[in-house]
């Protein structure tokens, strides 16, 4: 599966929580995703129509990814949908080209999850406020993720940062980002490549066994809950 | 009361609708309203929030007016949102000039209105996929008045547009755009004004008369139904 990344941002070096993220995409195991930032391949905002359409067309799944300023994108990325999302090409007649493909955003958001909601500082959900972008998945023909929003990146602990990390690079790369399974799965075979010299332990490989030891021990357990459960049913 | 059309469209003039708006504005009776097309204003992109800022200030309706493409604003309308409604002046500390003012849409769609319900080709209505405008309205103090949705013009006969026209002008001048009865009043200071030179007939002084005169039955008809409900209940 092949991911291309959109990002729009109108000033994406000022930004501590993009520069976290295209950091996070650096990765070793990230070689299928593709970063692509708008503002700074278009610094004019004249946009390559067909390359766009070359570039989504050789993606599975892709995501907008951007602050949310205003309930909505940045005007590039408006643009960018305008341009790129032509009749024949993403609708209409023959228009099938972005069909089965998926579309996710991440969304970088300064206020706090409880204020989006009723009687919140923000009074709508993110669910209500993200439906022109439902709207675009669903017209194209395209499966729409879960959006992965982060709030207040600023006041983030380091932990949570590194929380983030995981479920970022799992969004963008895991064939179904929100099951726990193929997330158990996903962080086992990360933890196996991690190159032990890095952590600030001696004991570094013994505790990092001792973790997917203890993983592989829940997901057993859980594994025998549901069959428990699927044979009650029967 | 004092009306700001905040216009966006990249080609306006290549726009059926949006000039069939601006003429209908050259009107006698609307001198109260001021016409804002953004992109002849900036072609360049590059806004004068100093100057918006004061516009907004002198104004007390808002009206953002522009197609409706892929559920959302034009790139330009989107970038000055960003730019102009910035905290201290739209939100915040000390952040309420825009408080109690009106914020209303008038929305170019392309397709029929049927479409946007559950089953429809869009399926979803204009008011889940106009929340974030809603949002904005909220956020910034200001009273949301109900979208003038303008569906398919190219497709509407002579008749629906004069009907659109004077939809359009009270939607822009009238205290309370959705009641009947100053729309009534509307209709006839507009037809008391009306140079009946310019009418298609030799009985044109006549017409108008009877024309008021219905209108005006109509009404205490109205009254005189609405005092008797209003006695039965009490």
């Amino acid at each position: 599966m092949k991911t291309l990344v959109i990002i729009s941002h109108p000033s994406i070096d000022e930004s501590g929580s993009q520069q976290f993220l295209i950091q996070a995409l650096s990765d070793r195991s990230l070689e299928q995703v593709t970063l692509h930032p708008l503002e700074k391949t278009y610094p004019d905002g004249v946009i390559d129509v067909k390359h766009e359409q070359e570039l989504l067309k050789s993606h599975d799944r892709i995501i907008f990814q951007f602050p949310f300023y205003w309930y909505s994108s940045p005007p590039l990325l408006k643009h960018w949908q305008d341009e790129v999302l032509t009749e024949h090409f993403a609708f209409g007649y023959r228009g099938d080209k972005l069909k089965d493909k998926e579309l996710g955003l991440v969304l970088s958001i300064g206020l706090s999850e409880k204020e989006y909601q009723t009687g919140g500082q923000e009074g709508y959900s993110i669910s209500e406020l993200t439906k022109p972008f439902q709207a675009v998945a669903r017209k194209t023909g395209m499966t729409y993720l879960k959006p992965l929003s982060i709030f207040q990146y600023a006041y983030m602990s380091e932990e949570e940062r590194m929380g983030l990390l995981i479920r970022y690079q799992q969004y963008l790369t895991l064939k179904k980002p929100d099951s726990l399974k193929p997330r158990e799965e996903w962080i086992i075979a990360a933890l196996k490549e991690t190159a032990t010299e890095t952590l600030r332990t001696d004991h570094s490989d013994f505790i990092i066994e001792q973790v997917i030891e203890h993983i592989e021990d829940n997901r057993m357990e859980l594994d025998e809950l549901r069959m428990h459960i699927d044979n009650y049913h029967e």
